[in-house]
């Protein structure tokens, strides 16, 4: 095996730049999945393999798989995502994808095979921006999928899932089959931006991810009585917005108490929502996360009480319905430490943090494969917009670490008995 | 003039009964002004006065006119709205112009005439519903129209109010003459569902109006910064609906200082508005009403410091816009007296209370026109849907007493000076 030296991180960064060109407009990434130009950024993906003694192929879930045989079969996987949401951001997923590129192309480059199987994942359709249904291609992969409801999403237009995956080439009572691609997988690796602002705060480009957080998410209907806003004396109205205005306040209280916890109400909608009249009906999304299970499930009881109490001071009902729920998924330890460690070496510093999005990894993570991922620091903390960006300097910090982590988590993997 | 135990309050019922069958379907009435519907129920009310020694014309702003002469030249207008919000109630606007008819009929049909000149005007398009300008044929005929501001509207359909008058033969640049109408009017009543609780939870029928609140009808924003639910931690957030939220609360503390003050927030827009993120802006309605003109200014400082300091608080920033403002218009002492002889005469107790919504009446009021308007109790409070309602027994007392005011109204005209 070369020594990493000779590795260079600037290849990552000048394949995102190329990606960049060829699939984003003056309104930002457009590389949503199942649509022309994430199949056009795929083949210009399958194009950077000619030459290289590697296999690709397409899984049943329309998952991209590209394998660098090693000396062992044992196998390493990295990967992310190409597809991006509409007016998305040029980094985002597609930076673990490009990086592992760089990676499994430098080792492909070398006279001996990777001590074990390196293996890089396009996972299909991360976002789910066209059809609602994130992490469909890695949750074929781990077996979490629901062929049942993904049949019955359609998108804008009123395509189905399941048209616009056969479109491209994807049965969809096949996905299944992805499973298949789970073949001696020891360990998974994914470099991403963080989408976040803690790294920025505190002054640093890299971070080790501890596991994706739980996230309970849930539909608060608040229901009062519509009324004449200029004959309704204050003493006699029942302000559903007044309830949602109390919920959308006391969430702040329920999630600090927890270190890492996060509560959101992202939507509220009024009805009738007119400037006469007083709110008959609020509705309300609320999103929690917390890494621990029991706090996120304390968290969504406190909230649901405090919902309780406030229709009930606001002469109001309330109903909750979960939109979708998914446990917290801790990453590996060894892996956490070796991520810290590759961080450390690269950039003096390392920090661990929990990952409020999920990600692919999460998958992979909760069929128990050893997993863990790399973040690197995101300008302003945002992410799904075209101003998405990280600096240069963090990049080529971030491709190098990763580089380091996979060497190690190679050695892990040989060192690991049969 | 014949005695009032003659006038049969069942006929302006019965008025009421017609109309809804020829107007409302299963969601309520349709008398959207300007349309079909609104032309038929104007066709139909026409049609109630062949036979009758009656002089009928539509003015310049499509203000229909009903006059029985007197044995003076002095004007008393009855008056009210023909017109609904779409699926809207059958009495709100329709009683008045009912009452008014049954009343005048009466009249018409003695063998002397009345002491003054009675006239009924069925206003045109009192509700705004369809091109959001409400009081527009009671405003041309007070002459605080805006033909500028009224020509660039449009409804949702983009036909402009323009050409939707002239489609009713209505003259954009003619509705002032409207004015003319204003000849020898010594004072104007109107008949009106309270369209509001408190009639019904004081256990009254019927009540005096003192004068229409004054409003004060602002556009609020809040801006702060939209950003990741699960990466962005809960104090680095600048979240705009925690601002709006508090401001939601805060003016009902603004109002209850003040014992007939209404403030709602009757619209709060989300953007992005999706459970993933947190809320960069929020988009409120604030209307504020009370028949004090300090009282209004005060709540409207108060609102306006309250948002500044909430958005300080939250990182964000606030503008505010007018959408639109009315002066209070307090009603005629005189009249008010009247009104409320005529109540405790027919019902035995009234009680007196300020118009939160607008009226007709408030237009002509601001002209110098001496003016009241009578209530009668709506069942829990409701209007401007098909359930809006009123007890059969009430109605019959509503324009008992009505008539009765009307006639109380002549004496006075004709006992004041010329």
């Amino acid at each position: 095996m070369s020594s990493s030296s000779a590795f260079d991180p600037q290849v990552a960064v000048q394949l995102l730049r190329e990606l960049r060109e060829l699939t984003a407009d003056s309104h930002g990434a457009q590389r949503v999945a199942f649509t022309e130009v994430w199949r056009r950024a795929r083949s210009w993906f399958e194009g950077k393999l000619v030459g290289l003694p590697v296999e690709f192929h397409r899984d049943a879930a329309g998952n991209d798989w590209v394998t660098l045989q090693g000396a062992s079969d044992k196998v390493l996987i990295l990967g992310s995502h190409l597809d991006s949401v509409p007016n998305g951001g040029w980094l985002d997923g597609a930076l673990g994808v490009l990086a592992g590129l760089a990676i499994l192309s430098y080792f492909a480059k070398q006279a001996l095979p990777p001590p074990v199987t390196l293996r890089l994942v396009d996972w299909a359709d991360e976002e789910g921006a066209r059809f609602g249904r994130s992490l469909f291609g890695s949750s074929a992969f781990a077996g979490t999928y629901s062929i049942d409801a993904d049949r019955s999403r359609t998108d804008r237009n009123a395509i189905s899932l399941e048209s616009a995956l056969r479109e491209n080439g994807i049965e969809i009572d096949q996905i299944g089959d992805a499973a298949i691609e789970r073949a001696n997988a020891c360990a998974y690796l994914e470099l991403h931006i963080e989408q976040g602002p803690v790294l920025e705060k505190l002054g640093l480009s890299l971070g080790a991810v501890t596991g994706t957080k739980g996230v309970e998410r849930h539909a608060i209907v608040f229901q009062g009585q519509e009324a004449h806003s200029g004959s309704t004396p204050m003493g006699m109205r029942r302000d559903a917005l007044a309830a949602a205005a109390k919920l959308a306040l006391e969430i702040r209280s329920i999630a600090i108490k927890h270190p890492d916890a996060v509560c959101t109400i992202g939507s509220l909608k009024t009805f009738p929502g007119i400037v006469t009249a007083v709110v008959g009906r609020a509705e309300a999304t609320l999103d929690q996360r917390d890494l621990d299970a029991h706090v996120l499930e304390q968290m969504y009881r406190e909230a649901r009480d405090a919902s309780e109490r406030f229709a009930a001071e606001e002469g109001c009902s309330v109903e909750w319905s979960r939109i979708w729920n998914i446990e917290p998924v801790p990453f590996h330890p060894h892996l956490i430490e070796l991520c810290e460690e590759s961080i450390r070496e690269t950039v003096g510093r390392s920090h661990r943090l929990p990952s409020g999005p999920l990600h692919d990894a999460a998958e992979v993570a909760r069929l128990g494969i050893p997993t863990t991922m790399m973040f690197v620091q995101s300008l302003g903390g945002i992410s799904h917009n075209r101003i998405e960006d990280t600096r240069e300097t963090d990049l080529l910090l971030a491709v190098r670490a990763f580089y380091s982590l996979v060497e190690k988590t190679m050695g892990w993997i040989v060192s690991q008995p049969d």
